[in-house]
């Protein structure tokens, strides 16, 4: 069964608004990266790393999007180029590991903490996005569990880390940042169960284009949440924390 | 015989990763110049022109890759352009230099010191790099072996001068960045010791497109170490040494 055309194009706006988000991110994080103090400039930086990278595999995933079809005598017909969705995962590979470290970093922990941190999470993180691929691609709805299965251990323990973890971490922060950096735990923990949600919906027995419509919108909205709205939270915890150093001195 | 699609599509995916990791590291390096003191900020800025050249050449082998096949009804099929391979070459002919002068650079060694060893290291990784080429277009074995054995003359003195004729210029590093200095040595050596194996992998009697497959995705994964995460690792020192020197000053 094919896609329908007003699905193809659906899709195809919702990466092309993904392009405009993750773009216009980047440019806010690294112009507004003057304002924080320098111990949280690497946060920022980071921050807008993260929308960079995401801005390139989307602008690649809506040019392969783009080739996989074409419009002829107003029917929607499959060029044989087939959608590339390892784009997504090259992405996350990069991504989550450094959004961990943007939300370990704007923390000031010590620096052996940072790095044990970094290090813990990020490779966590790498893990579950190496699980969830195979489940992916694969067609079978039992494949597509197992893999979603298998990734879901170092998920949880990711989640479980950030929310519990952290809580530590964030009642030693100034005052006027508390809430803030509450928020954006809760923002991970939030966006990112949106994923392991959106990778189910082939198997919710939703028909093959409409479930194929829905991840492509699930996981553009997800990666706007989870990237470009997060590195803004993560920017603004910095100003906080810049001006409670500030008003500290 | 010919490479199969999953192994396109394989080769395909590590060079966009490579893009993706080159232009963060790029974006990371140069704006994060300013965190550095004056005397290690052309250190940094090359680091970042080193990844900023990789990334220009990687869009260029991709785009070869891209256009050297086409899926026609689910079968591969080359196109008459041949994959063009002189890309690395070009690339590590102008970036294998630059990165023997960021690790020069950051170390602060006397002018005179610099230039010479500078122009030593960086013109026997040219000459090194213009033996090897021969020996990669080459189809006969024994041509391979021929010119990866001369291009294994300068590769190892280049790797003796920087485990040994380096090791003092370490002693003389400040405490707090002896370590990492060290740690970039060995990263220059251990991730220097890939390529020629790489290099190899046609002659281990691997079949044609495996072998392929094995020598882009290794020399993808060989230039990320080598180039992206170095000048992290040098970028890195420069900030450990900025902050020696305002402890000391």
């Amino acid at each position: 069964m094919e896609i329908s055309i007003g699905q193809y194009e659906m899709v195809a706006n919702f990466f092309s608004l993904t392009i405009a988000a993750m773009g216009a991110a980047t440019a806010f994080l690294w112009i507004n990266r003057s304002q924080v103090a320098d111990q949280y400039k690497t946060a920022v930086t980071v921050s807008g790393l993260v929308t960079f990278i995401a801005l390139y595999h989307y602008w690649r995933i809506y040019a392969s999007w783009d080739e996989a079809y074409q419009i002829v005598d107003g029917v929607l017909v499959a060029t044989g180029k087939s959608f590339n969705d390892a784009y997504r995962y090259v992405d996350w590979l990069l991504t989550v590991p450094l959004l961990l470290v943007e939300l370990i970093l704007v923390m000031r922990l010590t620096a052996s903490e940072t790095v044990k941190k970094s290090i813990r999470l990020g490779g966590l993180a790498a893990i579950m996005i190496v699980l969830g691929y195979p489940g992916e691609i694969a067609e079978a709805a039992g494949t597509r569990w197992l893999w979603w299965s298998l990734s879901m251990i170092p998920f949880l323990w990711i989640v479980y880390e950030l929310y519990f973890g952290l809580k530590g971490a964030q009642d030693a922060q100034p005052e006027a940042a508390k809430s803030l950096v509450g928020k954006a735990r809760f923002l991970v923990v939030a966006s990112w169960a949106f994923y392991p949600v959106v990778f189910l919906f082939p198997m919710l027995g939703l028909d093959g284009p409409t479930a194929n419509t829905f991840v492509q919108i699930g996981y553009s909205i997800a990666d706007i949440v989870a990237k470009a709205v997060f590195g803004i939270v993560i920017f603004a915890i910095a100003v906080k924390k810049t001006q409670a150093d500030r008003g500290a001195a």
